[in-house]
This record gives structure tokens, C-alpha cells and sequence, in this order.
């Protein structure tokens, strides 16, 4: 067989072309998690077209990025959709249970609180049981170890910060299990929209920790599905 | 209690104080993996005193970033060390097997080597299996699909990458396991020591990567460890 | 003939000095491609005159960056004008018809698609026919791969990413044609408003990649019709 | 035929793996141009290996980033071989000729040789005509414009600058054929290692400029050669 | 007593759970003064609730980064606050008066005024008699000067300054008493909203200038009233 | 005399304080100049405040980075004020006029032209002989060329440039007079809000080329004014 | 008296001026601590000279970095004089005894403690007592906590970290005593030299803390030595 | 006359072409100042090439950043050449007086002094007066007012500093000539290179200041050089 004929045979995996754009409906068999839609930028009828294709594919989907009029019209349409304002997330249908580990989601500051929510909303739709642990940086160390308890039981840490960088640096050193860290954009100042919270993160002395872009929650989420899973017998 | 007296019991915590460092001879049980070495910039003398004083305690060591003349050093007083030159560590002693899944580490260039070695050794080190794939950047992309079996065996992927910072983006498309992404400091031009390949790495559009510091190779083991020790059963 | 006589020779070369403006009518002559009008942060009358001198030289026009308040006004004055939303371009009259080969435009978001077509209406207007391929990032290389037979009959390929920065890199190791590539400011956290990708178009390790500024779809397309002009006799 | 089968088919490609590294040999068919090796960070008896196992698959070898010990060494197993000292090159054998239009290859001063020297001897083995034009930075106009018929007759220009970073968008306003921008790291102050020089290149108000990394003149040569081989039937 | 013991009584010191916040009523033992609320990002609600709780546990808060509209709300329940509008603060009570030496507040610019308010107002709430002297920027070297006499009287100066970054350094090479440096993001051109003034003030040849964050100008107070507490007997 | 009394000397200089700005009076017989008032930032009535304050003192007033409403309420109270719109500035009363050489502004492009006519208003106001060239940028250099024996003529030559920041390097290389380079924060892409042109300028390899602040038209007034003074016999 | 007389006024204090140097012999009266000498980048013979006037002067010397051959050589000249090896100090002399509060310096890792070293030992020369506390990074809480009773009878705490910046927020949030911040260049990977420390230290959420510039021990020093001289009766 | 034709005549002014190199005989009569050789990086025996032609066409020349190696064998050559060894220059005859005002050239720091030394080498070597003032950083006000005399009397003031960044900004409030500042890369810290001392050159508020590129003494020569020929007859 030649080589460009194996390119060939490539091509043809099974998407859904809508013209403005290609719906990736075999993501769920590669990578175990069906593809999920990123609203920021989308024209409100691609929007549509797009979660109605997928509803057609899957059943369910889960929408990142939602702002509240966009959420509006998809509800229209779908009453049994919900949105979870905070998180900016619009869902639609479930995701398998997974007989996991329970994941940790902690923040540093009540500003950073929508992007650890856009992480737990999406684990729990992917089936995972989640615990929140919210405002408890390192400045006040006694609020972060009193969340100790739950972190140790965790089979993943999700840990969000800002201002406060140094918060997973300081759970990777307390737990044993691997440690997402997620810098956001929250902060003044030298904080330069994340990037400060960013360096801290990947130069922190503990070692255990896995960092994701800025303000990606959704991506923490994923990472950390993928290593729950781990902890099931079909891995 | 006060306040002020669960801050001194918690000080209590056991470390050995050599003057100029204090080792943390409770890590293992916190974090699973006792504290390795760093050796960069110790002078001879400290480490020598540290790492017998870390032999004393555990029986065994792994010394990161040697010098080959470092390395010679420890191996003449302690004969039973094990110098791995690509990788610049120095071990003495080994983990235990841990029955949990291999752990792929890839590499996209020949220049990454030392970077994804460091990786590779330590995991084994660790009590891991390890399945190297190496020069398998994406400018031949055949090269890469080639080791895809492998790569899906794999409980977590370590991908490492310099100039070809896409790298850990395709491997996350193609598999369903959490993938450990590695910039190396190799490069020229824009490269900027790695931070290109960083920022490569950060904005990937597939989610499932989790990024460790430049060059870490070491930190990218000890988080792909903690990741795979969650298929065993005590997890 | 003095220094100064020779500058002076050449500073009589034609254009048209509107006081706020000065039209370089030589520049088909000199480069192959008349002058564009970029709209953005010219004063609605100021633009409008420039349209009307560049008519009166050429008999045709294309203006980028223009809002649609601006298109609309220039469509009153000139009913024959085409405002392509998309692209933010509002052309009049067309380019002659070249006998080059096809030119592909690939896109790898659907946020991406303002600089795709940007890029696309330029080339059509210059008179290129033109392929285009969205929505075929390398999270999903099959959709990519789906296009594989289009972008190995072009003459030159405009690639177009911000997030999957490494798109052009792989198109380069498929194809043997020269690749244009156009970083997107699009994305969030650490895109930086487009270095990212830039950054990462850089720095791949395949060969054959020229990378023009930030979200220049204009740019890309002008260096791509430089390129395929080659392909016909007069060169 | 399942997805998973494409892609097994597509990782059997030929390349020929020598443990260290996987050569390319498929690259000629796939991309016009053999896989060239780049020396640096290599080791000197990997480097034969590589050298080797590459003439015997196709009877010729280009080595970008030679230094001179290196040169010596392979010069010594393969008397036939060709240092280019200036360039940084080594080479044995000779691509076919190629019946395309010359290609210029200009620097803006004495230091930026290396870079421009790179890329011409690159051209020139993959059986190219060249035009040299050095020395002509836009601080002394005269002397590139005593350059222009040349530039004119030129299919495709490559255009090499440090500190004079202006040098791609001057020429480019000058001729009608594609312009491939290098910036170079020669400089001092903030020249920022080629920061400067690329950010230049990538904001000048000439179109028709694609910029390659800061020092690569293979890149460019590669990028060039795939441009002015659309001058031939074939394409 | 074990480790995780310690931890757990650790975990046991007192705060305020919220839910959204976790409120550290126990920070004025631990650091001598109490937290601060910073307004910015949060809901209208949710800071009603806070103050609430603040007020319940110290009889007394100071709100920073506070908007008018939220100022208003907040005043209509509690009609004892203060809003001290050019600060961007709301407060209610009143901190013990400090028997240290004054601190002296000076700013550069008109528009550092905001910064220089919001340390002036906190340092006054904790209790500090506070010496203003504004628009001295060493542009016009007799107004600093002219303020010298005040600026030695004072126990520690904050110096607040956005384009005139070297405010802190002239001021600390003419008394012998610590400098707060404070830069503002106030300016334009290569400032960099901010950055500049940050590396100025680091850079600066005289010693004895502490920096803190861009705009921090509650920090540069807390940093102030602690030093100033020095000066009191129990220190 | 001791030090401290000499520093209360200095401190004596008169300045007009009128509580949330220090006026500057002394500064004609210092600096040559009197001060300029920047008004972006100042509360309408301070800006009021200070105008009839400096009005009272010199009898003439210049005002840059004045909003529309700021100069319409300013015109309202002093009749005989000007208000240059496109400079932004707004001015009462005129500077003697100066024998000295007159001096050039040239702009590359049309959204140059604001910082371009900051410069020229300042200086026209300052008592110079102004000779505009806007629209010259070297992307089509008989532009340029075409203004040489004005540039020739001229004592100083401001040169002011966003994307196409070579401008001044040209202009020095053809000219035999001093050249203040403005870079301005126009631009798209990779621009980085004038930064791009400000490195072009500091490293373009003709000297004679002074560079003042990104959009600082005002700045570079001063800066040719003080060099124009020179040629006068008082100097 | 005239603004040119008291400026020649203030032109009069005095100072030793050795042609390459000027010494600032009022230094002491003026801001409490002599002038010290930065031996980097000095000639040898330039720096035995000003040694020699600065002890005519003052009777006592302190140089900073200070490299070994140049400590011996000031050693053979002035035998009293001591070497402090890690901190590279040379000294000669000892300021008076300042009878104030304890200054803690603590250091998170053993590449950190030159720095601290530099601190340390500045403090001492300059009377203070100095309780040092090193490795006692958080990545290993327990370590630092076992020094919160030093640290809370420090008046001040000299913190100082490269990897692991978050060290002095986790300190001023356990103390109530103003904390000076040091970041180091140690580490790699994404630690820019420093630039991740410094900024993790200007975002900690923990206010109490002033930044002094990367690797600055000695600037750490008299910032901590001035305040704690406020302790003191005659501040 | 065509526009090629002009083009082709501009081509014609003369220059000598060395075939490494293009000399620029024509600088002298366009620019005023015959051009210098930058030594940096060019090999021997083509350096001594240069200069032979230089003299040959000027019967003088200045070579610049030679180093002392260099400097030696071109005086082998030349016996009647001066080496500036702390300018790193190399001279040979000597330019013609030139009736202007002095020029002064101040520095901040003794690690300036390279810096500053070669703008004073060539500005005494084009023919100008120079005033040096050392040592005079702002860290130290009265060592700068002493110099006051010496800069009031000056036509141009070059101003040289790299950690004390602000020297140009408080020289251009106290004189009323213009001000050649030049950052120096002397530093340590975030002085990041030179890059902070630039920034804050470029935003000191005192207006007349014109910036060089980071290091570049001669360029600041050159633009002194051409500010202060304006104070003569023919201009």
C-alpha cells in the first residue's frame, strides 16, 4: 500500500461537515471524551446548527464560553438544557457515570471562582463526583489545611489561582496525587493577565504538579478525567 | 489549642538539619517518593554529605543534573551507583515495582534526549515500565504514528519537545491517556530558550495536557508517576 | 550626473497627493499588484476621496479593514462595489484573469475564518482561483488529511491558525509547495494575542514556511500571488 | 476499513531508524527535497552514522551547522565531501539541476554573512543559480539599488538583515517577485538576539515578504527553492 | 503527636465560612491588622454580606477598589461609612490611634493621585498621622525639595510615581528612613502600564526602597504601618 | 553653608501650588520652554484651574491630549484659544518667534499624522518654521525622495512612523542634520502597540537618529526646539 | 538668593573625587549607613584606591561582590580586613552596635543562600543581630514553620527565594513585622533569571512585603537595617 | 526620464566594493561625518583591508568595539595610530576643528565609563570640544549639581547610565540644551540587559531627551556631533 494511499485511507474518519465547520464525531472512541463546543466568537445560528448536530451524534453536549443570551436561545430551543451561570456552561444530557476516584477542585480567591466552576461543572458532567474548595490561599494557610481532609482523599487535584500562584505548589506538597494547576487572568499589576500566576505554577519547588493554559478551565477538566480514569479496571 | 501551639506542633514534622540543608525525610510518606537530589550548583562536599545522609534514612537515592566528574565522585565512595550519562542523574538503589500501567515517553528530536532520558530514568527509578519512542516529531508525522500502539498502551504519555513544541497536541488527539508535556530549552532563533515550545504546548487546541517547567524532566517523572500509581488498587 | 541630480530623478516618480494622502499610481507597474486600501482608522471622507482617485487611475479597487457602516457608504456612492462581510473587504472591478495554478486557504478554527477570507477574496480579486479548506486543525488530523489531494494540487498554501499554531508546520511536511503562514490573534490565557501562534509558526521544524504578520490575510495573499505568478510564462 | 487500521497503514512509511534517530527517507518524494541534517548538539560518531546510513539511501548529504572539527572529521571518512567554512556547511554530492528562474540572495552587512552564506550555499546544492548581493543595508541606499537589476531578474529574493532589519521591506517595494525575510542575532543593544530584526520584518508596509526564524538560512533556502520551482512544468 | 494531627489542628483557626469566602477573622492577632476587603469582581451581595460579617467580628472594615454605585449601596445600609472617592474606599470605624512616627505620602503626578489616596486614606484608618505632598516628580527637582523637611520628620515615606519612575530613589538618597515604592500603571508609550516604573524603582542606585505590586497602593500602606509600628515600644 | 540649608535654598524656587498640582513658573528661565499642560486624566475644573493660573503667569498656554469637550469648555471661557483638532492640542497666546533653521515632520502614513501634528502644532507654537511630508513611508520611497531638498533644508528632521518604523534610519542616511525618530503605537499584528517601531528605530544602523517616547509628539517638539535654538547666536 | 546660587550651594557637599570616582563621604550623615563598595566590574588598582580613601574617611570599609583574587589582594594591603567566602563580602572595620530588634533572614533553598549570605552578613557589619534560617522553602512547609518563633521575634525578615518566589508571602502571612523581599536568579527552565520570583513576589496576596531588585542582597540589607533603626530612641 | 532609469542613476553613486564589503566613500558629503568601521565580528585581515581603503579615500579613519588584540595589529601597521583602550577605539588622523559649542558627556556609574568614553573618543575625534563629568548618578544629587556649570555651558548634553536609568531625565530638567541619552547594558537584576534603563529613559518626564540604542556611544556621537554643527555659519 503507498503512502499516499495511507493518507487517504486517514482522511476518510467519519466527521460531520456543516461548511463553516467539521464536527469531530469519532472524538469519543479515540480519546474517550466527546468533542465539546467552544461558544466565545461563534454567530448564534452556527451555535445551533452545531449543538443540534451534536444532540443528533451523542444525545448530549456540553457547551463552554456561554454567554447568558446565548444560553437563552439555546434553552429555547431545548428546555431541558441547563445553564450554569458562573460557569458559563450550557449542558445538555450526562455523561456516563465513572466508578473513579473523586476529584478536588480548590480556587485561592473568590475571583477565580468561574474558572474552578467551569472545571467542576464539566467533571461532573463527565461523570466524576467533585469536591469544591474555594478562597483558601496560601495567605491565610489555615483555610487551605482545613480542606486537607478532602484533598488527601482525591484521586486528582484541580487547584485555580490567580494572585495567589502558589497554591498548587503548596497542595503538591501536602497530597500524593497529581496536582492540574490553572493559572487565571484575575490580578492587577505585574500580574500581566495570568502570566505572573503562570510562571509561579511551572516554577514551584514541589513536584506532582501538571499546569493548563490560562483561564482553561475546561482543559483542567478534561487532564483530569483522563487521569481519574486510570483508577477503573478498562482503563 | 492555640493557634501559635498547632503551629508549633506541625513544626515538629521530622527533617534532618545538615547546617546548610534540611532534609525532608518524611516525604515519601506524604507524597508517595522520597526527595531526590538536585545537584546543580551544590559544591561537592554538601553533596556528598547529603546523599549519604539520604542512604542512612532510605537506602536508597537518585541525584539529578550531575556533573560526569560529580558522578565519578559518588561512585568512588559509594562503588554500587549507577551513572546515567545521557540523563545526567546518579542512582543508588532502586523503587520497588509498581503495578501500574507502562508509561510512554516520547521525544520529537535527537537534541531532546537529555531532557526526555532524565524522564525515562527516573521513571524506572520509580519502579515504572517505561516504552522510549524517540525522534518522532511531526514534521514526519509517519514517524510518530508509527509508535501509536505503543503510545496507547501507555497509562500516561511524557512528551517532550524543543523546536516541534506540537508535539504533546497530536499525541492528546490520538490517545485517550492524560499527557505530561516537556518544552525542552533547545532551539534557536524565536525559540527563546524554550519558551516558544512553551507556549506551543500551552495553547494546543486538544485538551488532555498537562505542562511541567522547561527542561523538567524530573518533575515531569514524579507527576507521570503519580498519575499511573492511580491504577493500582491502594491508589 | 550628481547624487543629488540621481534623487532627484527619482523622487519625480508619479503619485497622486491628495495632502493627507499620497497614491503610489506606479506601483502595478513596479510590484504587479496595485495599491489596497486599508480602511482602518481613516476618516470616512478621507477614504472615500482615495477610493474615488484610485478608481480614476485603475478602474478598480479593494479596500480592507472596512467596517460596514464604511462599506455601505462607499456601496451608495459606488452601487457596483461587493462589501465581503466576512473578510471585511469592499472591492470594485476585478484583476485580470492568471493563468497560475490553484491556491489553497486553510483554516484551522472557525474563529480563524475573518483572516482566512480575508486572505481568500484577496486572491480571487487578484484573479487566483482560489481552494478553501476550514476547520481543519491538528487536534483531528483526519479532517486535516480530508484535504489532502486539494492542498497537494495547489501552487502555494495560505495557512491560517491562532490556538493550533502548529498547522502550517504540518501542512509543509505533506505538501512540496511553499506555505504561507498567518497567525490569528485569536485565543486566550497565553495566546498573547496572536505570539503564540507566531512563535510556533516559527520555530517548526518543517521547512518551507514563510510567516507574515498577525491576522495580514491581506499580506499572505499578496505574497502568495507573487508566488504563483511564477507558475505562468512572463514570470 | 477502520480508523485505526488508517492509521497503522499510514505508520509504515519507510524511514530508517537508527535508534538515536529516525531518518526520513520518504521526505524527496514527499516534499521535492531530501531530509538535510543539522549538526549541532550531535555527537560526532552519531553524526557519521546519520551521514552514512544518508548516502547510502541517496547518494548525497548536506550538513547545516558544521562546525569545522566536525567538517574535518567527515571530510577525513568521505574525501569527496565539500566544507563551506563561511557557510557552515558540508556537503557531498549535488541535486539535479533545476531549469527555474535565479534566485537573489542579499545581506545588509558584513556580519550577517553566515546566515546569507547558509541559505546560498543551500541553493546553490539544491541546483539552484545565485546571485550574491552583500553589504547593501538601507543606511546606504545607493548600494542596493546598485543591486536592482539584479533583484529583477531574480524569481525569488532572499533577503538576510541584523540590525538593518528594513532591508525585506525596502526590496520588496523595489521588485514584483516574492520576498523570503531572515532576520539575523547579529547586533547589540536591543537588537534583543533578532527580536528587532523580526518584528521589522513582520510590521513593514511592503507586502510580499514571508519571514523565516532569526539565523535560518536553510529554512530560507528551503522555502525559496520550493517557490522557484513553480517556474518549472512540473510544478 | 502525629504530622497529620498537627496539620488538623492547624486546619482549626478561625474563619467565617461563607460559602463563596472564607472571611480570616483571626488575621489582626496573627499580623496586627485586620483583612481588608478588595471590592473589584465581586458581586453587589456578596460584598454586602461580607461587611456584614466584618462588622459583626471588628466593629470596623475598609473596603478598597470600591465604585461609586457600590459605594452608594453601601452607605444606604450602613449611613455611618465614609466613601473617600478619589481613594476608590469605603469605610466604617476606625483604627486605634498608632503611636508611631508619621508617614509621609508623596506622588509624583496629578494622575498618581488615585494610588497615592488609596495608601494616604488606609494608613489614616490604621491609625497613622499621614504628611501628603503631591505632583513632585523630579522633572521639577524644588518641589520635591521642597518637601524635604516633611520627609525627614517621617518614620517611613511611601512614593508613588508612574512615568517618573526614579521618584523613590532621589527620595531615598536624601533621608535615612525605609522608602515604600509604589509604581502606577498611569502613562503611555513604552510604559507599559506600568512596567517601566516597576524596573526603575528596582533598578535604582540608592538603597533602602522596598517595591510592591503596580497600583498596590493599599499594600505599600500595610507594608508602611507595620514598619511604623516599630517604633512603638511593643513593637 | 551646611548641606541642609543648601537644599532648603533649593527648595525655594517658585512654583504656584495650587494643592493638586505644583505649576512649574521657573521653568522658561530653566528650560527654555514654558511648561505644557498634558491633560488626559485631569478632572475638567483642575484643568480650568490650571490654564488661568499659567495664563496669569506667562500669558499663553499650550495644552496637549485634549478631548473635544475639554477644548470646547476651555474655548468657552478664553475665546482666543485654538484648537488644533487633529493634534489634539489646545493653545492661547503664541512663543516668539525664533530665527532659527526651520524643521521638518515627516509621517509614513496617514494614522501617523495625530502624533505628527502634536509635533508640528508644538513646534509652530514654539516660534519655528514648520515643512510637513506626511504619507512618505519607504514602502514606496519616491515618496520619500520626493520631500528631499525640504529635508535637505531643514536644522532638525522629526520623523514619525508606526509600522513602517525604518523611516528615520532612511532619512538620517540621506540627510546631513540631527533626526528625532517618534515611533507610534499604530499598527496590527505583531506591533505590539509601537514597541516593534520603537526597536526598529534604536537599532537601524544610520546614526544621527535620537528616539523619543512611542506617540510622544510633543516630546520630539522639545527635543528639535532645543536643538533648532542652537543655531541662534545666544544658543 | 538666586535658583543658580542655591543650586551651586548644594553643588558644594563634599565628596572625594578620585578622577574614575566620585566617594560620597556625607553618605553616613545624610541616610545613617557609609557608602559601600560594588567591586564588580572594577579594575584592581581603581578599587585598592578607593578603599584606601574610603577607610581614611570613615576607618571602616565594606565591599560587595567581591571576587577571591581581589579579596586577597585587598587582604594582603589590609590585613585585618575579612573574607566572607559565600557571601562575596570583604570587610574591614564594624559599624557601632544598634541596639535593635532582631533581624531574621531566611533563604528557601541552597542555591539561594549567596544572596542571603550577602543580606546576612551586610546586616551584621552594620550592628544589627541576624538570625538566619535557610532551606526553608515551602515546598516542605514544616521546615519554615519550625522557624516561626525566630521569625516572630525578628522587628524584621529578609526573605529570600529563586524557584520557590511564594516564600515571603507564606511569611507575611504568619508574621506581623514588614518583610523584605529578595528573588534570585537561580533555577531554569521558565524562571527568566529571576524575572518568575519577582513577579511571584509582586502579586502574593499576603500584603507586609516590599520587593528589592533579583539577586540584591545588599540592597535588602539596608532597606531591613533602616527599618530596623526605627526601633530605636533617636530613629 | 523613466522611473527604472532614475533608479539606475541613484545606483551609480560611488562606493568600494571590496567584495566582503562596500565601503561608503560618499558619507562624508551627505552625511557630514565620513563613515566609521564597526570591528565586532569581522576577521583580521579584513578589518586591515578596510582601513587600508578608509585611508586611502579619507587619509584618516576611526574603527570602533576593537579590541586590544586588533587594536595592536593595526598599529603594527599604522605606527602613527592611537588606541583608546577604555573606548575600545582605534584612531587614525584626525578630523578638522569645528567652531561649535562644547559638548559635555556625563555618566552615572564607573561601569559606564566604557560607554561613555567611546562617545567622548569620537566626538574629540570629529573635532568638537568635550566636557567629561563621571560618577554623577542621581543617587547622589550634590555629585551632579556640581557639574551644573560645565552642562549650562554645553550645546549638547550626553548622558550615560544603566542602572541609574533617570541621570537623562534630571539633566534635561536643570539645562535647556537638548540631551543624547544612552542606556548602558551595565546591570544586574531586572535590569534585564540594559532593556529598564532604555524604559526609563524613554518615559522620564523632563522633555528634550533623545535616546541611542543600548550601548552605542558612537551613535550618540554622531547625533551630538550633528546637533552641535547647527551652532555654526553654514549649518
Amino acid at each position: 500500500m503507498s503512502p499516499d494511499r495511507a493518507l487517504d485511507e486517514l482522511a476518510e474518519l467519519p466527521y460531520a461537515d456543516l461548511g463553516f465547520a467539521k464536527l469531530d464525531l469519532h472524538r469519543e472512541i479515540r480519546n474517550g471524551l466527546p468533542e465539546a463546543i467552544y461558544a466565545e466568537g461563534k454567530r448564534s445560528e452556527d451555535l445551533s446548527a452545531i449543538v443540534a448536530r451534536m444532540l443528533e451524534a451523542h444525545g448530549r453536549v456540553l457547551v463552554t464560553r456561554v454567554r447568558p443570551e446565548m444560553a437563552a436561545a439555546l434553552s429555547a430551543i431545548h428546555p431541558d438544557g441547563a445553564h450554569h451561570e458562573r460557569a458559563r456552561i450550557w449542558t445538555l444530557g450526562q455523561g456516563a457515570p465513572i466508578a473513579g476516584p473523586p476529584i478536588a477542585v480548590v480556587a485561592a480567591g473568590t475571583s477565580d471562582l468561574p474558572v474552578a466552576e467551569e472545571a467542576a461543572v464539566c467533571l461532573a458532567w463527565f461523570g466524576h463526583e467533585v469536591e469544591r474548595g474555594y478562597d483558601v490561599g496560601i495567605a491565610g494557610l489555615h483555610r487551605l489545611l482545613g480542606r486537607l481532609p478532602a484533598l488527601r482523599r482525591a484521586g486528582v487535584v484541580v487547584a485555580v489561582a490567580g494572585m495567589d500562584g502558589a497554591l498548587p505548589t503548596v497542595v503538591a506538597s501536602l497530597v500524593a496525587s497529581p496536582v492540574v494547576a490553572v493559572p487565571t487572568s484575575v490580578g492587577y499589576g505585574a500580574s500581566f493577565s495570568g502570566l505572573a500566576a503562570l510562571l509561579t505554577m511551572l516554577n514551584g519547588c514541589a513536584p506532582g504538579v501538571g499546569v493548563v493554559n490560562i483561564d482553561n478551565g475546561y482543559g483542567a477538566a478534561v487532564l483530569a478525567s483522563r487521569i481519574a480514569r486510570l483508577g477503573r479496571p478498562a482503563g
